[in-house]
């Protein structure tokens, strides 16, 4: 079955390089600044919203200095499914570092680990998942743990997509965020994923620098050791960025109201509401996940990324909402190449 | 006292004024980027290294992502003295918001507040300084107090200069600041500093932007009130962004190791150890207040901004230490106007 869709895929993707390298309308699609995002009302909304605040003397125009925004990475820069990639890092480690830990054997959530029991583990949510970091990633420095997920990120492998998670962002996504650089725009991740596996990887696929990479966090104690100056990775939570974390960290990291905000799940929604709901120009965007056969279909019943109550709230508060599948013309960028 | 020294510092202001406008090496003065320097080895240090780094070619070239430069704020980029400007803050509020609190008349560190018991009150130290500001500044929103910390800066005016507090900024710092974005550096403050006084007139003054401001802060709650998101201000430490704390703040802000730091006191000697002690091309310097005629001369002997032990360390670890006196033309703005 994985290999039916992965013969689907390509085949997809090659009929889309070739639409796109033989219609006629190429010099168009060439100064299309979008040109992954169908022409449907979510592509027509971005540009409207993008216009408005960049037009000078437009009675919505945003001073550049506060077009920041924000956006959720798990799900909206890049597949979640059938895990959060933190999640297969933590496990990754788990099992390397269980040996030296044969307590874990009847501790959750480590059992659950090395038991390969999914369920036990998505239970254990967001908040299990930073508890398996801390018992497997604290104890290092802070460039010990850079250098540690640095090199997974290359090594490790999607179990459908068979390929680099880096590899399965969001085409329109990467081309969403050049557009609006483009347009006077500082972009910045806000996720609940820890910061620290983001940072060595961010700038290089999304044009995001570690400066402005907002994520949960462990606490870190400076020590001079022999002499050199390093920072102690603590198993201590320092900060949770999700849910009603993320205007918290917004507001501590970047200090100004984001005036559009990016994201899929209900963990988004504070976000969003903080975003949108202020006088001024402002954008919301979810994207659904609705196509299974390209990439995941979930919403409601899913634990990686529940979408709920923020459908709910995207239609109240005329938050723009992404159907993968009808708006997406590609989904990750080996589909337009 | 006062007088006479306000009587002096008006005289030099209008000589110098005089002397850059009459001078006959104008035109190189228009060109030298940083004219208030006098040509002593600090600034013949910092053009060295700031040349090495962004020449491309140069064995010490550093990408313009890389170079990140962290600036302390109280005593390096402003006056300290005679109390930091975030106790004076903290003092007028307290004052303002005595009468609603008459067990503060019997409670230290707020009797000492309203008896103006100085040595009391500095015995206290920045942690009875984040005292005074919880008490204070909690139970409100973060909008709100935004609104009050820029109401107090505009009117608050510096008790021997009799200014505004934004205008008693170093005019050396402020031109090496455009010095170095010139040379595309990216200029961080990271202050002991409550993070919400400093952000909303950094920009302006500092050409600093919010996000580029790392800073002590209390914890916040994200609340939706009558419909409406806030940020409510808890009485809560979250963060000390003060010696230790520095280049813990620095790595969860910035996230990536700065290659050039610039203090004053001994609350920066872990920023500058952590910047400067790690391999290739690092700067280091210090702010020495000597000159007490154009502004203070304070080292060891303070309760604002001590210096001891950083500037034992500047000698091993060869950082620049800036002599006020002599190493600069100009202290404020106000002396080149």
């Amino acid at each position: 079955m994985f290999a039916l869709r992965d013969f689907q895929a390509t085949a997809r993707a090659v009929v889309v390089s070739l639409t796109i390298a033989l219609a006629p309308a190429v010099a168009l699609a060439q100064s299309d600044p979008l040109p992954s995002w169908n022409d449907t009302a979510p592509k027509a909304a971005i540009v409207e919203f993008v216009e408005k605040v960049s037009k000078e003397g437009s009675p919505d125009f945003v001073p550049e200095p506060e077009r920041i925004a924000v956006f959720d990475n798990d799900g909206t820069l890049w597949t979640e499914h059938p895990m959060y990639v933190q999640l297969a890092f933590a496990l990754d480690r788990v099992k390397a570092e269980a040996p030296n830990h044969p307590e874990w054997k009847t501790t959750q959530p480590f059992q659950a680990v090395l038991e390969s029991d999914m369920k036990m583990l998505a239970a254990a949510g967001e908040k299990g998942l930073l508890e398996l970091i801390m018992a497997t990633h604290a104890g290092m420095t802070a460039e010990e743990f850079s250098k540690i997920a640095s090199d997974w990120m290359v090594t490790a492998r999607h179990p459908r997509f068979k390929r680099p998670y880096t590899e399965l962002v969001y085409q329109p996504m990467l081309e969403l965020l050049a557009y609006l650089r483009a347009n006077g725009f500082k972009t910045f991740i806000v996720s609940g994923g820890g910061i620290e596996l983001m940072r060595p990887w961010t700038e290089k696929v999304y044009g995001i620098p570690p400066e402005q990479v907002v994520g949960s966090s462990i606490k870190t104690q400076f020590e001079m050791k022999d002499g050199a100056p390093t920072l102690f990775r603590l198993p201590q939570v320092n900060f949770i960025d999700d849910k009603a974390g993320k205007p918290v960290g917004i507001n501590e990291h970047i200090g100004r109201k984001p005036i559009a905000a990016f994201g899929n799940s209900d963990g988004d929604l504070e976000m969003l509401q903080w975003t949108t709901m202020a006088p001024g120009a402002r954008y919301g965007l979810i994207v659904h996940h609705t196509d299974a056969e390209r990439e995941y279909a979930y919403d409601r019943d899913t634990e990686f990324g529940r979408l709920d109550k923020a459908l709910e709230a995207a239609a109240i508060n005329n938050w723009t909402v992404v159907d993968m599948k009808t708006d997406w013309k590609a989904i990750f960028p080996s589909d337009i190449k």
